[in-house]
């Protein structure tokens, strides 16, 4: 298969600061690439609490099922990642994978089993084969170091074409904290829960239900209002490990206003994230924001979003810089929600084409066409019926998809 | 644009007889194409009774509000379609079009304009120039003639590649009836989405709710169960006319036994229509039958089946001529409906890839790599929770779908 070239809309990767009680290396295990980093362990200080969001697939890979069970004391030493192999669909013997790759890092990280978190990302149906993981751990755990993010980033990607960072400092009473990020992308990209997977760490001390309700509201409006191809995967996995090592007051058990600034800083990360995943979708050449206003309820506005963002045929018009906003209107009437076709209006570039139902009087086509050739698409959607809203994003539908996705195991 | 090559399944027209009490002419209105016909003019007997099932889309095209309208006394005279401009989301005024079309039509049949029903599929937005339409129906109407159905297979078509239809003679009690029908599909010149019109006729004498009971009947077993892009058009419109030529004993209220016959062949002829629609799909090349079994019921089987059969991963995956089956595994998931990976089944061309939960003992990937480079690709998923059972069609997705709806108007 050719190289896929690096997405028009890469951003360069932030400079990521160390992050205190938490150190990573990354390595080639040779799981499947040749000649690149597949490998992640992440070692975390003792009192790390750990936050967790998965695909809702009701076919996860093992690495979920065994993260979620981790999840359930809140409380996190390690992280093994690798790209490759997604360990979905194995059987009884993705299970023992698993088990197998936890004990191995837990007895070089001194720590139990049931607190190494795991995820794996890459071809499905495929025995992942253990002794590539275990027979490279020792040498990832011998050089862990603080400063491992870049490599991290690279390590965890498979058809990404750029590594993806956010970072962010915030206070918690005063006291300075850090939010850094890492995720990949980059196809099987679709709405409803997580992400692919998206690695998120603060040196902040929360407890683990808070940074669970933090992690749920702050995906809610981020991974979960992005979409790249409308298909969910079986791996989808965003964690947020809090090690506690900033010098903060100490945050209540229902978290609170201490944590609004946290909050609104997490939210940034979470979105910037989210977004560098749309930007490297699968063959995405524009950025597509989608506002939806009018609508009988916030979600009805979401469901309504989404089913514009995953329209093959309002992508494809996007991609061939058309603004084909009939298209628009079919997406819309498709979402199987309140849509009165006489009150529904559409914009693209903040220029409305169609108000109530009809083309707008006297509308100038240029200023949209010249608006949809640049790299960020705005398209907004007023249903005209109640106060009901939501932005989702998307990107663009190219020939680049089929030629990744046609030919991805060649 | 580059013309569009025509589909490597495109099927010969067949040979379609005259029905008895019907009669139609298409001719070159101009509305939108040049050098090609785009306006049918059919003329039904009295006492015609109608069926209908329209576009679940709430922004539906005015001529579908009009035709739902008239349907309501179960009595047909006329059906006017037009190809090149849907007349949807055009307010107002789209409404007076269907008004006047009908009442001129009305006028040269010698019947009520409530009695004609209407039909439109082209681009979404713009005004239909309705003096197009009037202006050319009197020349149809005096070339009315029972030999017109292949010119009519061929003004319906917007961007299809070959023109279609199906035609079958069956019985009711005893006495032979004919069920022919008409079908277009996607379309290129001016391709807004992948509109679906049908129009199936037959000359025996049904009473209208009867009719309907059959034709959504019918519905379900065919034309829902395919897809091509996920994208509902807002013009789908698929009528049934029976005008009571034929002199079979006459039909109970309740329909019933005697139908038996009548009802298998009617099937025939909308799954038939259907899938050349599937195989004239926009750049497909390839006719994919995915048979789902094992599901908890039968609705959840056909979502299942649809969650396959509209997933961009398996679609590009066909196309690109590779068996994998991790995308099928990964669209079951993601389908919402009761699943259990450690039970799920699936096979390719007959050969089962993936049982219980793994890949299968020594699975041979050699027979299902020769399958998947035919024409017909056959999928089959076995939950192993229940009953539920349903079969859906699709075609591959390439890039001649790309080309089609990503230079659209350049």
């Amino acid at each position: 298969m050719a190289k896929i070239p690096v997405s028009p809309m890469a951003t360069p990767l932030p400079e990521l600061p160390p992050l205190s009680g938490m150190r990573m290396a990354a390595g080639a295990a040779g799981i499947r690439y040749a000649g690149r980093t597949d490998l992640l362990l992440v070692d975390f200080a003792p009192g790390t609490t750990v936050a967790g969001v998965y695909t809702r697939s009701k076919c996860p890979g093992a690495p979920v099922t065994w993260s979620q069970a981790a999840q359930k004391s809140g409380k996190a030493r390690g992280l093994v990642v690798n790209a490759g192999n997604a360990n979905v669909f194995t059987g009884k013997a993705g299970a023992l994978v698993c088990k197998q790759s936890a004990e191995a890092a837990a007895a070089l990280l001194g720590c139990k089993p049931k607190e190494v978190f795991l995820s794996s990302t890459g071809v499905i149906g495929q025995q992942l084969p253990v002794a590539k993981i275990t027979e490279a751990l020792p040498a990832l755990h011998a050089n862990l170091t603080e400063d491992g993010w870049a490599d991290a980033a690279r390590a965890i990607m498979t058809t990404d074409t750029f590594p993806k960072a956010s970072t962010r400092t915030t206070t918690i009473g005063g006291e300075t904290v850090r939010i850094s990020g890492i995720a990949k992308g980059s196809g099987m990209v679709a709405p409803d829960m997580a992400t692919m997977l998206a690695f998120v760490a603060t040196d902040a001390r929360i407890p683990a239900a808070v940074l669970q309700a933090l992690l749920k509201r702050g995906t809610e409006r981020s991974f979960n209002r992005t979409t790249v191809d409308s298909d969910t995967s079986t791996s989808d996995t965003l964690m947020l490990f809090a090690t506690g090592q900033a010098k903060h007051p100490r945050v209540p058990a229902n978290g609170g206003a201490m944590l609004s600034k946290f909050r609104a800083a997490l939210e940034e990360v979470l979105l910037e994230l989210a977004l560098m995943v749309v930007k490297d979708g699968e063959g995405a050449q524009k950025l597509v924001r989608i506002d939806v206003a009018g609508a009988a309820s916030a979600k009805s506005a979401h469901r309504i979003g989404m089913a514009i963002a995953n329209s093959p045929l309002v992508k494809t018009a996007i991609a061939g810089e058309d603004a084909n906003w009939g298209r628009i209107v079919m997406a819309v009437g498709k979402a199987g929600e309140p849509a009165d076709r006489d009150r529904l209006s559409v914009a693209m570039g903040g220029v409305w084409m169609a108000r109530n139902g009809g083309v707008v009087d006297g509308y100038d086509e240029a200023p949209v066409n010249a608006h949809i050739k640049g790299r960020d698409v705005h398209i907004e959607v007023d249903l005209g019926l109640g106060t009901g809203k939501a932005t989702v994003w998307t990107c663009d539908l190219t020939h680049g998809y089929i030629d990744i996705n046609g030919s991805y195991r060649s």
